[in-house]
């Protein structure tokens, strides 16, 4: 990468990451704001404030916004994390200036108009509903729930129909001049772009972006807890989650391996153990949600009635066998996989730009890709064990579905005998 | 695209797609055959069969092909369509050889052990389940069921409870040796890859391959009907079919501008009426399904039990008026929709390698870009109003959900006054 980075007066970071070999590019703004910077009746709102971005500013209408992008055939769409919104457009090479354009006006002047605000209300309901719907969807929520339990970094993103019903233009344009700051925000462009070039337009187009810094979001951390909710459902979708460390955390790579090794692909323990030679479901993984000061790591597997009762104690082994051993080959295989991916992920501008966002706001920097790399090949089997060791204190369990013969989380925790865990779940 | 084609004698088709900006590659093994050519009995066993390619081989554990593979960091996967069964890998440039021994040696050397079949029909089992709990992807089962009514394109790629429970390993070997002949099979790679050299390894590999021509599907046509499945969910979930054209018509790409410009984008028709003006939907849009023989329009809504009485009038009136007038902007935009996405698609060495194998089994050949953008710039508004006077006879219906609202099938072919249709729903 040979990244060019500046900042506009007003505060906003804008960088340039120039791919020589392509005819098209990735651009966006990332905004360093999510869900969990939200109060309880904003509930939602970061959520609502992306839709209200399509629907019309100053001088465009929400039509001739999807027009004007799709007229040369670009793309733009956007997404609401907990911790970060995004506003990101594919176009090619000669129509970076026009996604430019319309990305700054959507984010400097939106219109936020009451008439169009219960038109999208009503398509955010519906939104709702189709979350609903997708039970390996909605029970993700349901485990934040219970891991950040009592704080905004365990509310749903979309929030709930009660938060949504109520939103006004006035709450829109508050969160937004709160939040919405330059200070936290990101301009990041991927592929056949030039940064003079984008340099140049951005001082147009961004220069009516409020300066200054964005309301911070409170800290969070582990607390852990139990939701079942049966439903009459072919399959039980089961979520556990366990206490982690946060992005910026000298184990983070030690965390993603400890995930990579448990449970990251065809022939990790989890996939061996459960589906392979048990076969007891055709979905099973781990994974690590790692956010700027907490983080936790999770498992979910789709399984049946019956085989509800027994995947638990299948999972529970499996999680204390990482505590004892970890193979060279188990490592090496580990290590290779996320550096792989991390290289294939440098052929796509998408990824790039999303990337370089999220390290920004992570970490202050963009790494370099040697940097990441030796970072990843520098963690041992000891900080992996370590890892699996301290994750197993204090479980979490999110289940929805024909779930009547899954054992409770207090039959759960026994399996834990460890006592020893990470700093911040002990607060 | 420099691609380089060879035929082994054997028959294997083999095309290198080379990309010299890339360190790695996307490399597979498109087999042309899928849930359209199975008998009754063998209802689902493509599937099974691709699923059992991984379960190992004379000289391969289950186990060894997931470790050989991901030890290098790659990612190999597979998928079964009504038409085609692909066993693709993405790896790095010097982690070809291995990922293309792999391939041919789960293709040409499958064990089919019964003991592994028992545990991978649980999987699949499994697999159904979760797919039963998505309804907005079983309600495309249900309407395909519904559009090609007693025929085999209209089966679940999945297969059914029954069909799977009785596989066996007998059942797995005559199905391949009956489909799995070289000349049904393409070998494509694009990447960081070299002709001569995947050439001289696939002649080593691929030797032991059946030659010979597969079975061929039974021909197909549109039949068209209704299936409502009143469900306690949140949303109802609605499609339409509607007789189109096959992948090897001349209106291809009409039927393609069609289906953008109706429900193709944020700009797009259905997208403006029903999302945008009246909120009645999350999402909502329109496709085409293009076959090796025959085709059909779709559309797809998502949307509440009150707001299900009043979809079908909208998308009626929206169909009908593009019968009408189809007007320049318009046209120009969705050419450019089609145009971008191709040459985007082209930066992807995955998206290059299947579009290459889905051209070779439609057309018989590769076309190129400038043929392709060709193509897409003739058609005229004549045409598109042409394919939405034509596509409007014999609707069907597929809904799921809280769906007792939405009107019938009989109440809304009333809608559709058109007469006209394509030859061959009228067989």
């Amino acid at each position: 990468m040979n990244l060019e980075i500046s900042s506009l007066s007003n505060g906003l970071t804008i960088i340039t990451d120039p791919m020589a070999s392509l005819e098209s590019a990735a651009l966006g703004v990332w905004v360093g704001t999510g869900s969990r910077q939200e109060s309880r009746p904003e509930m939602g709102i970061s959520h609502m404030l992306e839709h209200m971005a399509f629907k019309g500013t100053a001088t465009r209408s929400a039509r001739a916004i999807a027009e004007e992008i799709e007229a040369v055939g670009g793309y733009l769409n956007a997404y609401t994390s907990r911790e970060q919104t995004a506003f990101h457009a594919r176009v090619l090479k000669n129509d970076v200036p026009l996604a430019l354009d319309i990305i700054a006006d959507i984010l400097v002047n939106p219109a936020y108009d009451a008439a169009e605000l219960e038109r999208e209300r009503q398509v955010v309901l519906q939104e709702l509903g189709q979350a609903r719907d997708t039970p390996d969807d909605i029970v993700f929520d349901h485990l934040h729930a219970q891991v950040y339990q009592g704080q905004a970094l365990g509310w749903p993103i979309l929030g709930e129909e009660s938060s949504v019903t109520a939103f006004t233009p006035a709450m829109l344009r508050d969160y937004s001049a709160r939040q919405y700051r330059a200070d936290g925000l990101v301009l990041v462009s991927s592929g056949a772009v030039s940064h003079a070039a984008i340099l140049k337009l951005a001082e147009e187009k961004f220069a009516g972006l409020s300066a200054g810094t964005p309301g911070a979001a409170p800290s969070a951390h582990y607390v852990g807890g139990e939701l079942r909710a049966v439903e009459d459902l072919e399959q039980a979708h089961i979520t556990y989650g366990f206490p982690g460390v946060s992005a910026r955390d000298s184990d983070f790579y030690a965390a993603q391996l400890y995930a990579t090794i448990l449970g990251g692909g065809m022939s990790s323990r989890l996939f061996q153990e459960v589906r392979e030679k048990r076969g007891l479901c055709y979905s099973v993984y781990a994974f690590v949600n790692n956010f700027q000061d907490t983080g936790f790591t999770g498992i979910y597997v789709g399984t049946g009635p019956d085989e509800a009762g027994q995947v638990s104690a299948v999972i529970a082994g499996e999680m204390d066998g990482m505590t004892r051993d970890v193979s060279d080959a188990e490592l090496s295989r580990a290590k290779a996989q996320l550096k792989s991916g991390l290289l294939m992920g440098l052929e796509r501008p998408g990824s790039r730009a999303e990337q370089i966002a999220g390290q920004i706001f992570t970490l202050g920097h963009v790494q370099s890709v040697s940097e990441i790399i030796a970072r990843v090949d520098a963690v041992d089997a000891a900080a992996i064990k370590s890892y699996a060791a301290r994750t197993m204190a204090m479980p979490s369990i999110a289940a929805v579905g024909p779930i009547q013969k899954l054992e409770t989380l207090e039959r759960f925790s026994t399996r834990f005998a460890s006592s020893t865990t990470f700093g911040q779940a002990a607060e």
